[in-house]
């Protein structure tokens, strides 16, 4: 039978992310950039430089998932409308006299709406990149759970690769040796879609994109909210830690050794213990 | 009518690049590689590292088209006339005793040959390129001029990007944080022929080629004769940043701020102006 | 005529590598990560990154060579059977309860075995490469001898780029400024089975597999064995670096000159002379 309920999230699960949710999502990573300390500068002293990364900022999912499978990265430019709108919200937000965007954008129920449209489109690009490598690869799921990452958290990594090439990176390689909690909810998501694509799972697509939106959403405005990094499902990380890699005390006495052995480690290993509290506020000021 | 002044030019935009142009550009590339302090050191230890470096110095700008297009970054090895060229060159430059070709090669007028050669060679390298993005995206205008812009002046991300793996960079990113005057001409060269190409510049391409690869070789002689770097459109540039993004002294302000706040944006934005002396002797003290 | 020695070396060359040298090979790589320090410390904090580490080091070379080739690089996720197989040993290396398995492997023949069964899949590897980049093009010999050779040896590459990004590098750029050893006999093999796949050189492919296979393994096993590292054909290399680029003396001088002027030259040229001993021990563990 076909509920009005069933009709809704069907509805739902097709819902184009075209004009507002792509605007969101350019706006939050934008205003995140801004955010930068010195962006302001690089943006009056090079705009093209500002504006090549805020365009990274934007499509780097994409661009990452084009690399993975030997696509053009540059096929992002070939989508000239979106590419309009990313440049003229970087515009806008860059180069608006007295900050009019900024400072209606520092109205905390903006930040909220235009945070919880951005996680929706989320849940698009996953949803598009598990289908994307499924016709690449049959049967290679581990590609589709790849892929779908790449797309929905993959932006950071290429943030990352281009402030190692522009020399401004601060050591910190956050998502690699410490997930951030955008990337562990988008690898959550890509491989539930996945085993829902390779029929796994038992629930039907527009289902479980409904559901996975509303959980992604909810947790992301409640993190807002509450300023504290709610973290889910962090018992149920644990167990499944303490089950499969069950040392912590070796992991403790690890890291001692490892610090006292050599810097390079010791930077890289000991951060996530002894900044969280920094790390909290950055996750918040912080795109992925 | 056919007057001879189209003949002449129609016959120069078909003038070939391979002999004479190439071996010119080589030149001039790998020249620039050994008066960098440390490469004969490394020619010496090492020589399939400094060949390597050569042929990326040599062929870089193709290497990251192929990159961006998604195309074998190999190609160029596949092309065996012009890699042995280059390196014969690379091998004469390097290991010819007593340092004939060097020697040579410091004479005014050879320079100011070599050079001339190597910048036509640029014109042809954008045309080519963006002619070749057109074959991928029939209406990604974006997406040629990036191209084109990759092929004409792409050699230095290449370079950046080895010396970053080799370990051997000192942090300046000026290509990124501050375009070099190549990069700027090569820009507005493949915004042109692009342009010429969608149909949206009333010029033959023939004509286009002829008068774009006029200035840029006349421009270069004469920052070359004159040993100031004359800017031509300096001016229209800061008329067009004034009215664009006309906001110095927030950009100043912008500078302190960040300057102020934290290192890894200092030493990355006030560069240019803070360390130009310190640049200036890095620039000597460089390794390769 | 088919004599037993040649159906004995033909069955040799048809060998499969899947399930037992493939086995070492995820050992050997594995191990070797593991013995880095700090490396434990992530496999705790971070399973995922580790995890991932891991498969850099046992398919680096297969990675390298789709990048070079502009195929996706994800191409080895494909393959699920391998994946599973280098999961589950490092999954056992690393989590095993009281370190069974190292202290298994701490068995010299136990090493030398493993060791031994990792250079051969190296010559399958290098024959791999090149028949598949002789798919691409056609007489491109140049592009052949870099597959092969990235194939054989490019995991060290990968690896670089990866710690690059994870900021956990010490610029040692060992394999850009000078050779290891195992670069150079992938190298030369990868020359020998490209000049055989484009017959010029008189030597059925099953003979040359069989010969180099067991002059990679005894020379493995030997330097093994003693301590030292003999390199065994040190002598034809020096004549013929005195012969092409015949200036010892200049190098000398050269690297006098670079270590008293900065320091980026003289970290990378000083260190073959300084650390003779510690890049000995260095190269036994660690894999290409």
């Amino acid at each position: 039978m076909e509920s009005p309920w069933d009709e809704l999230i069907l509805s739902f699960s097709r819902t184009s992310m075209f004009p507002f949710f792509d605007i969101a999502h350019y706006l939050v990573s934008v205003m995140a950039l801004k955010r930068e300390p010195g962006a302001v500068t690089v943006a009056c002293k090079n705009p093209l430089s500002s504006w090549f990364t805020a365009m990274l900022r934007c499509f780097g999912g994409g661009i990452l998932s084009c690399i993975l499978l030997a696509e053009p990265p540059l096929r992002f430019l070939a989508n000239s409308t979106n590419i309009l709108l990313a440049s003229s919200i970087w515009y806008i937000i860059f180069f608006c006299p007295s900050d009019l965007v900024c400072q209606a954008y520092s109205f905390q129920p903006v930040q909220l709406l235009a945070a919880g449209m951005k996680e929706v489109t989320r849940t698009w690009k996953i949803v598009g990149g598990v289908t994307h490598a499924n016709s690449y690869y049959k049967n290679g799921w581990l590609v589709m759970i790849a892929i779908g990452w790449a797309r929905g958290a993959g932006g950071s990594i290429i943030t990352t690769f281009e402030q190692l090439v522009k020399g401004t990176w601060k050591r910190e390689a956050d998502d690699w040796l410490k997930m951030s909690y955008p990337s562990k909810i988008t690898l959550l998501g890509s491989v539930m879609f996945t085993f829902q694509h390779t029929k796994h799972l038992a629930i039907s697509k527009h289902n479980l994109m409904f559901f996975y939106t509303v959980f992604i959403v909810a947790t992301k405005i409640a993190m807002m909210v509450t300023q504290t990094s709610i973290v889910p499902f962090a018992p149920l990380e644990d167990t499944l830690a303490r089950v499969l890699f069950g040392n912590q005390q070796l992991s403790a006495s690890g890291a001692k050794k490892s610090e006292t052995k050599s810097n390079g480690t010791e930077s890289s290993t000991s951060k996530p213990t002894a900044e969280a509290s920094d790390n909290l506020q950055k996750k918040h000021s912080k795109t992925e």
